[in-house]
Formats: structure tokens, sequence, C-alpha cells
């Protein structure tokens, strides 16, 4: 069956994260169902990061095996027909034909991931749900400074969901950048892959340096501890943005 | 009574636009409601822009009389306490004393407004609301170069609205700038004033000359007829900002 890659947009704020639960509404679902609207097949997608309830993509990447031999630009544009009129905060960026071995999650070789901090007194208006607000004065340039010591091969227990299912808390963190847009402060994240809750995690435990509360020291303490209970706290998920996933291909 | 001058965000979303109305809700009402908790002052605002309904402002600005004495931060803080738990869409950037003589609407010397147009296939899914889908490709860089046609100073009765209550249709623009972000499409609009419905109704009929339904020309001549029915389209509030409004001072 010839197989697509779909990329995918998402507000994350009224699912219950990216895959197919009982009773919650999860963006998979809204996918497959579009998908059975265009060919009334019932399919189970992949996709290459199951983002948490809340959290969001610009760049999400699933892929599906269809029956029939569809133009990517026919499948793109009727899904979302079928999406809009659902009412999904869901919407497909592109589809494509791709060779049979392509996997939107196991051919993954870079996760990117970006974090948005709105830093300032006033509760965010138009970024309601969309960013993490932190009205306290954080200190980017430390957070940046601290944050270079979680790059490179290491344990990540600390910064993992005790839920998590890897098989190994061993990751290699490839970019852990932190800088300040007037009242925003951005983080992006770059790795092969990430544990269960790592970027949020690390993100929680970053804010701790930014305002004062931990020194670079500490947050490499806690990485060492390579315990959950040394994690300083977990961001919430409404700032966060899966933002790219990189393949052998491109 | 001493003055303060408080400066807001919205989403205008949820709105039936800055200005009072008697069944609807709106931004005024609910900065005034705010104000009422704050102080049990039953007072009215006046702003330096009266949006429309589902207008969005990152930097709308209003003046208020209060009896009492406040630190400005007070002000800020209480109002936004009082306005997320009422869950309104509205958030105080900066709250301070200033003369009796400031008046938010009258002492505005110029005013900036953003409208994005969200140009790609796929509809958007976390801009829903925030910008205008245009799924056909644009030529910003036509429209950028027609729009110069609108600066300075013109009768502007094409493009305003029928029921704009401006004693006169002149006024004078000094900025109107369109330039792409990839899939984004960003125009700059800057005057002392503008007339209602001016900034959508100039965005609209831009749109015709980047999908190339009008030409340069075609939009000089709009303008010229000062004639509502020369207007192209009226862009949707969606993808509208108040993102500035300067005063003498400044």
């Amino acid at each position: 069956m010839p197989r697509y890659r779909i990329d995918l947009e998402y507000d994350g704020g009224p699912y219950a994260g990216w895959q197919r639960q009982a009773d919650l509404p999860t963006v998979q679902q809204a996918v497959e169902e579009a998908i059975f609207r265009l060919s009334g097949e019932t399919v189970s997608i992949r996709g290459a990061g199951r983002t948490d309830a809340g959290v969001h993509a610009t760049a999400q990447v699933a892929h599906v095996d269809l029956v029939r031999e569809w133009r990517g630009d026919t499948v793109r544009d009727a899904l979302n027909a079928h999406l809009r009129k659902a009412g999904e905060r869901v919407a497909v960026l592109k589809a494509a034909r791709v060779s049979a071995d392509f996997d939107a999650r196991f051919s993954a070789v870079g996760r990117h991931y970006l974090y948005r901090i709105s830093n300032r007194r006033a509760p965010p208006a138009l970024g309601k749900g969309k960013v993490w607000w932190v009205p306290k004065t954080l200190d980017a340039g430390a957070m940046h400074e601290a944050a270079q010591f979680l790059l490179g091969r290491h344990d990540f227990t600390t910064f993992r969901s005790a839920q998590c299912q890897a098989s190994s808390p061993i990751r290699t963190l490839d970019r852990l950048d932190v800088t300040r847009l007037g009242d925003e402060i951005e983080i992006r994240a770059s790795a092969r892959s990430f544990l269960h809750n790592q970027v949020r995690s690390m993100v929680g435990s970053l804010k701790r340096v930014g305002d004062g509360a931990w020194s670079a020291a500490d947050l490499k303490a806690a990485l060492e501890a390579a315990a959950r209970a040394a994690c300083g706290q977990v961001a919430p998920p409404d700032g966060l943005y899966l933002i790219g996933v990189d393949y052998p291909a491109d």
C-alpha cells in the first residue's frame, strides 16, 4: 500500500495529547477520523513525537498507509477540509508519497522543540494557553549558561517523567539555548530523541536558575543525582511546541 | 481627581469591540468592571482606538480618573487580578499617574496597526482567529509597491465604512508597508488617526493587488474615485492589531 508522510500543525489546548485515548479527544484521533472521511479507511497513524496534553506543534510528522494512490496535494486539501468541518485545531501543512521504509517515528534522527516563557508582570491576554507566564524577572543569560551543563550524553533520569516508558534514561542533548526577546524568553532544545517530559523538566529547572533559587552548579548537581526527586519543577505544557523533525533524506 | 494612563493588551476574539454596548461584551466594559472591583467607582474610560469586534491590541491606551491616589503598579496588578478572575482576555501592561490634560484619545498624535495574513494552502491551526487566511499565493512585493500610492494626505472615502462618524474623510497616511516572512504577510500602517474600517479596507484592496485581480493603477483609481463602492473588499478583523499609540511627551 502507498505510504504518505503528513506534516501537521496543531493547537494542543483542546487535546489530551497526540496519542489516542479511549475517552478523550486527541490529535491522532482527529487526523485518523479525517482520513476515514477521505478514504473510508480505518487507519492508525504514527507520529514522530508523542506530545502531551496541551503541547503544540508547528511541525509534527506522521505517516499512514492508504489503499489508493492519491496526489499529495489532494490528501492535504481534503484532510484540511474535513478537519475544519469537524472544528479541529489541526492543519495538514504537507502530504507526500514516501517510500515504504519511511517511519515518522523510527526514521527520525532529530527532534526540535521551542519553549516560550512570557516574563512580565501582566498575564498573557493574546498568548493565553500559548506561553508559560512567569511574572518574576528571569536572568536569561544565567539560564543559558547553566543550560550548557546539560549538553551531551547523560543519564537524564532527573528530567524524566515517572511514567516514561523508554528502556534507557540515556540521551544525547545537542542544543539547549535560552534567549530573551523583549518580555519573552525562548528556549530551544534539540536531540535525536527526548524522554517523556524531558524538555518541560529541563525548562522548569532552568526557571529556578533564572529566578535565583538555583545556581548553575545546582543544576549540574541535579543532573548528576540521576533521581527524579532532584528535578526543579515541570514547566506547564502551554509553552511547548514541537517545531521540527529531521530525517536522513532531508 | 488623579488621572491614570492604562496600557492594555487584548484578544479581540470574545469581544464586540472596544466600545461599550448595551447587550454585548466589550473590552471597555471588562476594564471598567475591573476598576469597579478595585475602587468601587463606576467610571467611563476613554481609549485611543475604538477597535472593532474581533480586532486585537498589543498596545491600546486608555485613561481614567479615580478618586484615590494609587501607585501605578498597584493599579496594574489589582486590575489584572480582577480581569483574570472574571476570565477576561484583557491584560493591563502598565498603569501610571499622568497629568490632568492627558487624554488617551485626543492627545494621541500617531496610531500604529499591524495586519497579519496567513498565506498558505493549510488553514491556520495555531493562528486561528489571529490572522486572515488567504490560501492563494499573494505577491507581497506588488502589494507593497501599490500601497505607496496611498501614502500622504487624501480623501479616503473609498476606504471608510458607511458607518464612519468622522466629520472629514481626509486623513494623512504616513506608512503602509507590506512584507513577507515565510508563509505570513505583514502589513504595517501608521497615521495620526484612521477612519472607521480604514486599515481593513486598505488591506482588502491590497489583497486584490496581491492575487493579480487589480493592478497598482486600479488601487490608485479606487482611491481617486473617493467612493465606498470602489473599495475592493474589507479584510476580516482577525488579522488586525493595534500595536502602538504615540503621544507628544513620548
